[in-house]
């Protein structure tokens, strides 16, 4: 049933003369497509979709009642908290929702190899995850709307945070107290080279130093798996170089946390001899006193789930950008040594 | 749809000249229902099914493809963890899993009344969450095969922890490290009164105390919201008893993590002037160097999968107790003053 669908959207871009993307264009109602050409195209899917199977008819009329959402791993804070909104959502608006865990590679690449969505879902949600070219063209082969949460991919509607200037927001504030030895720990996610939120957040970083007129310096930029243990870790070995920085921005509150513990091992005070500011707003930040530059995930859950819903119901949607905040508690304050 | 689907399992009830309880047996084939009338109901079932919706035998052979998961709230470590296993293994057996957030009383009680997941799905995942006799009544109208994870409602095939047996152990190493003023931080979700965990971790605490020949003291037993800041702020409240004790067992990690920082805020060190030890073994405990009693949440998730896939192929399942164990980390030591 699978094959057939794929077989069904390469089959309607050769009766139609045009190719599997423009295909997919005109089906998710995006320009660039003639209306003509548009018209030919959805004719000759229905016509085709209804030889196939009677359920593919339900299907473009979006009526299966139920919205598949994508998600690299629900045990993460972030993305649990990022599905709990999104779930509520859709469940006022009587949907129903499919979850798809598509964590490691293994499993991402068989998901968007089978493209188990198709005829099972209105729509599609994608939590923001790292996906190599081959896989994001294959999302038009879902053949449903698209809409991302907490990132971007491609020109689907998305709801997203700032990631450059939430990093440069964090450094803002170590210099105004004072901090001239900034260092990051970035975070890498399912061991894939390419995720955008720590791209973005590293170049805000290095903005904000340009800007402070402060060096960029290698030996202050890590990279560590994202975990906790991790980022305790990642911390010792910055607090053992020969000039250790003054301050630490950690890729999210969860690197923070095990970088509050990594200062304590190496027999350090937070913030007296070394500040440490997260990404995030966690749950437990308050409780650690970890000073954050806070994100609504829920929030930007819940835009996600009411952005699916105007595509569902065939209503424009306009792509948005969550608000930050700095969230200032007990982890930073004015350098030792400036 | 909803209305008819109830109407249909009281019609069998009727009919047969049987109770309610008596099908829903008869139809999960439990014990206590004799072959002769078993057949009667099934026949009768099978009929009405027929009549009334094409889909609904479907549904009774099993081939929605899809398992409902009912879970309060993604967006808490236990219950993101457990539906991630669950989610795994069943998209490992080629099923999907339909997701309903059950978190406020409200949301469950519309739940329980619509049984939205009745002919949706072949068979529900119940993640352990406080239900009250009424909505425990429900249950049989859903009509597939429930499996409960992470504890036990009435008859269903469950998975659980021993929650009175985790508590003993992490008294028996609290007095096994000389301490003899012992608190316990309880915790609430949702605001229900009955939460079997938190019940059985109190009896297993008396049961620790009483085997240590330790007086049970009232002002020793508080309860918070499940919620890290609230599990500082009791921690301060005992500590400001005119005898604090010296040791403390939290509910869970999360509270425990609130502990750690109630204490600090109170200026006392841990474990020197007090010990806190919390149950689950966190994705945080290790770098905040908490003990706890560990339980395999993930594990659980899996069983209760593989419980619910062979209940769908009729094939019989044992209840599971999944071990736990205590890990010593660096939040208890004896106290200062036994």
């Amino acid at each position: 049933m699978v094959e057939r669908s794929e077989i069904n959207m390469a089959d309607v871009a050769r009766r139609a003369g045009v190719s599997v993307a423009t295909v997919s264009r005109a089906m998710r109602g995006l320009p660039g497509v003639g209306e003509a050409t548009r018209a030919r195209i959805l004719a000759i899917a229905d016509e085709l979709a209804y030889v196939i199977s009677p359920e593919a008819s339900r299907l473009s009329s979006g009526q299966t009642g139920r919205v598949g959402v994508v998600v690299p791993a629900t045990e993460k804070w972030f993305y649990g908290e990022m599905l709990a909104a999104i779930e509520r959502r859709l469940r006022a608006a009587d949907l129903d929702v499919l979850l798809y865990q598509v964590s490691d590679t293994e499993v991402r690449r068989r998901f968007f190899q089978d493209l188990p969505t198709r005829r099972k879902v209105d729509g599609v949600v994608l939590i923001a995850l790292p996906l190599p070219q081959e896989e994001v063209d294959r999302l038009d082969l879902l053949g449903v709307e698209v809409v991302v949460a907490g990132g971007r991919i491609r020109d689907f509607a998305h709801v997203e945070v700032d990631d450059r200037a939430i990093a440069m927001t964090a450094v803002e504030h170590l210099v105004g107290l004072g901090h001239r030895r900034i260092a990051m720990i970035r975070a890498t996610i399912y061991g894939d080279e390419h995720w955008a939120p720590d791209t973005l957040r590293l170049e805000g970083f290095h903005q904000g130093l340009e800007a402070a007129g402060l060096p960029l310096r290698d030996d202050y930029v890590i990279s560590v798996p994202f975990a906790p243990t991790a980022g305790a870790a990642g911390t010792q070995r910055l607090l053992a170089l020969d000039e250790p920085p003054t301050a630490i921005l950690c890729f999210s509150d969860e690197i923070a946390f095990g970088a509050l513990q990594g200062a304590r091992a190496a027999g350090l005070s937070v913030p007296g001899d070394v500040s440490i500011v997260g990404i995030d707003d966690h749950p437990l930040a308050e409780v650690m006193g970890l000073t954050t530059v806070r994100q609504d995930v829920a929030g930007q859950g819940e835009r996600a789930a009411d952005m699916i819903l105007r595509r569902l119901s065939h209503t424009a949607v306009e792509d948005h950008v969550e608000p930050h905040e700095l969230v200032i508690r007990t982890s930073t304050g004015p350098p030792r040594t400036p």
